[in-house]
């Protein structure tokens, strides 16, 4: 735990992150493209460039948008020949399994372990520390790791071999979508046909239809305080990044030649949502509006 | 609790469900147009017709395959009218609601209460007592009947006025039956992609793409005990019950124009499955091989 | 030719079909419960009820705008009762193949031919007598009401025995809605991409993509003159129309328990079309605005 | 026209498109890593390597399964170093629109002209020389090459500028998809419903539900003469390329973020078939069998 550490990449995300590792006693050293971003994580340590924050550390972590960046960084500009034989690299972005496959061999013909560690719990649970690691990658690696998961998350699950960390969490996003909109679409159905929200929602809980929206993120305004559809839809996890992880999931259907027709059609839904709706930048349950128009968000 | 029950249905569902009432210590006048069937529960004082079994009852409860049979009952063989002004009427059927509150108008005009009550649970849930009851209708009818409730189920919900109890069930149905085929789908795009199944659905479980499925019914074979999947999907709750209950959805969203993508799609896959794969005497957790076929549901 | 004709429903398509007969010089005895509209069929001999356009008609036809009219107007007014026997029944409601099918089986009893006619060509055609009739019946009923079709529409096709010209136009139907999403979905793809919609249209017009939509009733604005899509959507084939005849079609595929995943997601997104656009009065191309939502139809 | 030519990739399709270069007079130097193919393309000059395929050629044309080996050619390998600055270049294989427009871009970067030529006829088309191609790039480029598409096909569409070609062959390619599961539906629809599927396709060809299957293409068997419908779906173009064509398509919805959700369905619906029915070496018309599985397609 006395590691020295890289992290790159510093956004909503990424810079609770580090700030939490920091704030746990640890050496930091951050890089972001946008330099204001290093500022905000004080007492992280500014790099002038990525392959700086690779230089000289025991662990290098990024938070990054897309399998682009990642490739981009660890391939293209050097990371993996940067870092130190032996160094541990986590990649907690959200990409597709093929790239993290792809790093995860250069990284191993380097010397490198990697693990593919994709987050859930968003913002708050960057910041609050309360994040989940769904990790692919070696049991040994991810014993090394466990320690900064414990910092900067609460859960930790092992999915299996590089780039499992990312199928597993794609499958758990897009079975998500599916229920969110089934979710919504129950309720509308129930309302449209005279039931109150609030009542369909405690039998279908406690039913066959019990889900994790019924339980703690209920898509219908009203019907339960403290989630976004008690405030408008306003943040959460917004339709533009579910849309995201539904499109990994296609492609990984693809790459599979797996069939996937609700994935796909919940895909779907929220592209016609966001475009139809201005929506991309609301919860992701304001898929109820896309049943009920209506319902503006708020009690 | 002393009062004497007319029970027309003596089918899979409907003869536990009289066998219980008579365990009970009731009296209990049965009737089924197949005549063997009255004779299996033991107890019961067997009636020459519908109507007999209606004649100088408090209490009358029905159990029959659909809306048309329910309205026949009530409605053209003339049951309400020769039920005891005062009487309770229960019909555990799952028809459509349109019918329900035709038939529970008609009763009122009569001076007869009624409840529509559809059950889940399936044929353990009846012979065991263990039943659920959703049900529409006045109050003070329901709490009339909770006792009786009480001997053949183990939960009742109210869930509206009449025909509320027939909605509620629709939309639950309806919801279980996404968050199935979605589990389904899910697993199997893991799968396709080298995890687990038991390890992606226990993170998937933890996660937010937890739903009942995933809980106490895993679709994938050798994941769970005793669930379908791994006694190739015998028993359980049928996939031409669920293709069923799905049409009732459909008839439910036309009338109110709602719309039901998901519930849509997934009434297709099962349709699908079921004309494909001849799966419509096997459990509807066997819409896992419509991603799978490889699969025959044997650990 | 020289026969007296009972006419039932003067509605925008009955009303104008009911005046050709009257312009071809055939007395026509109509009736509709507004009472204005059969003022407007000047020439037509306007009845106190429907039971009497049904008496001493050799001829009695009907454009209603659901089955559960046409069984009320044919089983429950008794018009079957008041037609002297060997007359002809035409009705041109477009329903449920299923209440057709009863109709006719009890027109039959009475010693009635019966035909279900129902019609494509929209208003236009009604008023220009050039619509198209799709019938249901005996081949020698279809003989017998030739000369009328001839006079009200250009085009006449025998789908089979009774209900047929129902299930053949709910076939065709939901097979347009299919193909007119379809193609909006696919230039939508296109013009995303950066394609010209007039040229991708050409393109696959005269390719494997061909379909009438393409050929006379483009759904992009700016592409085809003369087509809804050139005048805001307005006029034409109300989306409400379509969705209703999908529903048809949903109702039929239940009944023969079929699986129709294409149809049932077209009839879902006219449903959220319809709601989150309001579009219920708009022309059917309009479904292209569920894909670009910018394009309000005018060039 | 006395140009000399390179041609790389000669395979079901690009084989017989060289040998018809070949029998037009032209000199082509032809280049396939299967040896042997190189020998059926009589006439043709047999090269060591696709590198020397392109040296000292005119025009340069490539036939490759995907954008990958596109990309791997034409950048990795060096193809257009090795071309000869103001040579012609075109690529008739299917890939995704970005990958042909990063190749057109570096090819104007070395002064090579490039077009994107996908081609739809199957392989009848090439051997008969009666392709069709959609083409995208600068006209005067297409100008070139339009006595080269001559002599291999029948039709030429410019689509628009770099890549366009490609979008219009997927767009119009997931149409096809969508009208030919949408009539195989349709059908199926009819005929559980009692209609005749020779009656029901007559009907709809000349309604509004005609389109390109209805007019040549017919799934269903023993409607139409000489379709793969009426040789048990043997032959025509295979269900594992239009689920191929259907992954671009996705693939290029998601670039745009645009909604596809009738094409979604109908790239899941394929799969399905695929796999349920172990179809992908059948003609994608095959697709009724979804509907319809005793359908074995013999007449």
């Amino acid at each position: 735990m006395s590691s020295t550490i890289g992290f790159v990449g510093l956004g909503n995300m990424g810079g609770p992150m580090a700030a939490n590792l920091v704030a746990a006693g640890l050496e930091v050293k951050v890089f972001d493209l946008v330099a204001d971003l290093m500022d905000k994580v004080q007492g992280g340590i500014p790099q002038a460039s990525a392959l700086n924050a690779a230089t000289d550390v025991d662990v290098f972590i990024s938070m990054l948008p897309a399998g682009v960046h990642v490739a981009g960084l660890y391939l293209e500009q050097g990371v993996l020949d940067r870092l130190p034989k032996g160094a541990l690299a986590i990649d907690c972005s959200t990409i597709d399994p093929g790239t993290a496959q792809q790093v995860a061999a250069a990284a191993a013909d380097k010397g490198v372990a990697m693990l593919d560690a994709p987050v859930s719990g968003g913002t708050a649970g960057a910041q609050n520390g309360t994040l989940t690691f769904i990790v692919g990658g070696a049991a040994d690696a991810l014993q090394r790791a466990h320690p900064l998961f414990d910092i900067m998350g609460a859960n930790v699950f092992h999915a299996g071999a590089a780039g499992a960390g990312q199928t597993a969490k794609i499958c758990n996003n897009m079975l998500l979508a599916i229920l969110m909109a089934g979710t919504a679409e129950a309720l509308s159905l129930g309302v449209d046909n005279g039931l109150d929200p609030k009542v369909l929602s405690d039998i279908m809980k406690q039913s066959s239809g019990g889900n994790w929206a019924l339980n703690v993120y209920n898509p219908y305004p009203g019907v339960m305080d403290g989630v976004p559809a008690s405030r408008a839809y306003q943040g959460g996890f917004l339709v533009d990044l579910m849309a995201k992880d539904l499109g990994l999931a296609m492609a990984t259907a693809e790459a599979s030649k797996s069939s996937v027709p609700l994935g796909s059609l919940a895909r779907n839904l929220y592209r016609v949502h966001e475009q139809t709706q201005g929506a991309g930048r609301l919860d992701f349950s304001s898929i109820q509006r896309l049943y009920k128009p209506e319902l503006v968000g708020e009690q």
